[in-house]
């Protein structure tokens, strides 16, 4: 009865089986669902919590019988490979991960308020920092064939969801394949999410985690690996996640002209205050917190803060993980999968009525953040990547309103 | 008789027995030699000529007997490794990779203008991408005891130069030992520049050339590497070539607070026209040339181009060697070590007098120059990678002056 209910509504809506979501989250999107924590939750831990985590879903959730669930790999000279979760979690050593991922749409709705463009009205919250645990995909392909022979001809790992829309077609998405095999690379076949089973909207059972690596390579509800000469030939890897020249409209976009977005640029960005924040002038000092990462493992290494708009500058506290900070703590160079939070307590300056607080980070290949918007706007709206800025209202407290 | 007027003239003057240098190169100091070719030689060939390959010098170069020569390998197991020039040529497989090097201090004249840093006030042509022939690192290595063993406590490979002060100091760098014996690392004892050997300003009978790296740490005239739990001890590691924050100054700089420049951001520069050069109407269009680059092996995806300061970019072609463009053409990813040069004809706007031409590069990992220096100037005038901008004055050719 209550599965025959359930058909019903399956079938009149693919998203009817969507999981519970928190109600602090942000949705930018219903079905798919597409929702971020606010801002300042970010800063409050190192490890975001999952219920807080941004779902970014292109699909229905699908919903899988772990006894049930097979995880197919396919390319590899021994044949298909299949795996069953319990053979995923007991064959191959289980390892641990702290990595940030970032959906390519964080901050679009900075690059919207330049000009209009397509997709999901992310503010700056569509990244989080977990603890991811599973299998290396690197032992997974090693166990099924891998060797020096196929690194001959092999280039790209392919990957698909079992999400799927209603034509039938899954998500799907491809890594270069040195990053898959590579013992540096770390790319798990995780499934766990801070210390617990996956949840739905993360891709329960399995799903790829490729640190240093745009979201969307991320695949969840993992169904198929693919080694392969070639690229994953979806949608989402051929003609989407690509940056284009500020310049480019839909009319003259090549999508075979760019690259597929694989690892990312420096980011940071001030969780709070807020824009239009107000604060006291009898606080004396104003605290800014935010979060700053760098794609392809670059740690970060500096983030500077600017009370005047970007006209002088103060470095702000790092706190890279909960052991420490220093070199000693550092992770492997081209390791630094995870965030640091930062912070900066400043006075506030006499005499200004208005504060603008500007972000910028560098990672240790000093790369930095652009200037301003428009001149990285693109027209899909990904790698909104410029110095965050928030204005703040300094408030005299003699005045009663 | 020679050899004591030699010794008299070296006596007196340790820059006495420099080799001669091309009459075309601006000379930015002759003792120590450092110098650059003129920008738009940069773009006539894709290699470029040793002759006109920046020279950056520390100290003297040393005259270097190759018959005596030996290369001192240490700090490994097996003990001190010694291979003359010969064995260095005989026992080991050539390899040949094309690199771009760079120095921290290319286009450190344009920090230089917004407030005085210290440093050599290299133009735009401290930047030069030769073909370079020599044994690896790793394998090197590897013959001298390298191994899993050594991988549990091994940080660094740290490299000493014949180049010595009055003092007897050498310089001396040092690299992660992860770059040193990666496969993918492609770092080399070079012994050859362009298919011939060694010029003495580039570190004859040895070299290392490190792509992806930060000049400074490609030291020439090898003498001595070091396998280590530690960078380098010397100045040039520790207390120089690290990149601060504009606030900092040099009663505030805490060099520990810095990581040593390793892998370079992206950067690209305008080769011609100059600045302050003269376009004529006639000529309906204006050729705008360059090179682009970044470091750790991220390869050049885009060049935008701009006339007017900013406001409109057009997409550049880009130059990537001999053989061809496109995908097929690519290096194999994260190892993309050579520039791109690049080049775009567009019409001249009517009705304007000047053109503010400005470029800017995208690497693969998405990372874009910053738009302008003061938010990045340095104290020591390092990582100088801002939009390059040049104004163009247009004459009518009516006017006769
Ligand atoms: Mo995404
Ligand atoms: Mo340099």
């Amino acid at each position: 009865d209550d599965l025959k209910k359930q058909q019903t509504v399956e079938s009149s809506d693919p998203y009817a089986l969507d999981p519970k979501r928190h109600p602090m989250l942000h949705t930018n999107s219903l079905k798919p669902f597409n929702a971020e924590p606010p801002p300042e939750i970010l800063t409050d831990s190192y490890i975001t919590p999952s219920a807080f985590f941004f779902k970014r879903n292109h699909l229905p959730v699908p919903q899988v019988d772990p006894a049930s669930y097979q995880l197919v790999v396919e390319g590899l000279p021994g044949g298909v490979l299949k795996l069953s979760l319990e053979e995923l979690k007991t064959k191959f050593p289980k390892h641990t991960v702290t990595a940030t991922l970032q959906c390519a749409g964080n901050r679009r709705s900075e690059m919207n308020k330049v000009k209009q463009v397509k997709g999901l009205n992310w503010g700056l919250a569509a990244i989080g920092n977990a603890t991811w645990s599973g299998a290396k995909l690197r032992d997974v392909l090693l166990a099924a064939g891998y060797g020096s022979d196929v690194a001959q001809w092999a280039r790209h790992v392919q990957f698909e969801g079992l999400d799927k829309d209603v034509m039938g077609t899954a998500y799907g998405a491809s890594i270069p394949v040195n990053k898959a095999v590579s013992e540096e690379g770390d790319v798990l076949l995780a499934y766990e999410m801070n210390g617990e089973e996956l949840p739905a909207d993360h891709g329960f059972p399995v799903r790829v985690v490729v640190p240093g690596t745009v979201g969307a390579r991320n695949v969840k509800w993992l169904r198929k690996i693919i080694v392969s000469t070639d690229e994953s030939s979806s949608h989402w890897q051929q003609n989407d996640y690509k940056g284009f020249s500020p310049g480019i409209d839909w009319d003259t976009v090549d999508y075979r002209s760019a690259p597929a977005i694989q690892e990312l640029p420096i980011q940071s960005a001030i969780t709070t205050p807020s824009d239009g924040a107000v604060v006291y002038r009898s606080a004396k000092e104003v605290t800014v917190k935010g979060y700053a990462w760098s794609g392809g493992g670059r740690e970060v290494v500096r983030v500077d803060v600017s009370l005047d708009g970007g006209k002088t500058w103060q470095v702000a506290q790092l706190r890279g993980n909960e052991k420490g900070q220093g070199p000693e703590f550092s992770p492997p160079p081209g390791r630094a999968w995870a965030w640091k939070l930062w912070e900066v307590s400043a006075p506030l300056p006499p005499e200004v009525q208005e504060l603008e607080i500007v972000c910028k980070a560098v990672d240790n290949s000093y790369n930095m953040q652009p200037d301003t918007i428009s001149p990285i706007w693109n027209l899909r709206g990904v790698l909104s990547n410029a110095w965050h800025r928030v204005k703040v209202n300094i408030r005299e407290d003699a005045v009663e309103e």
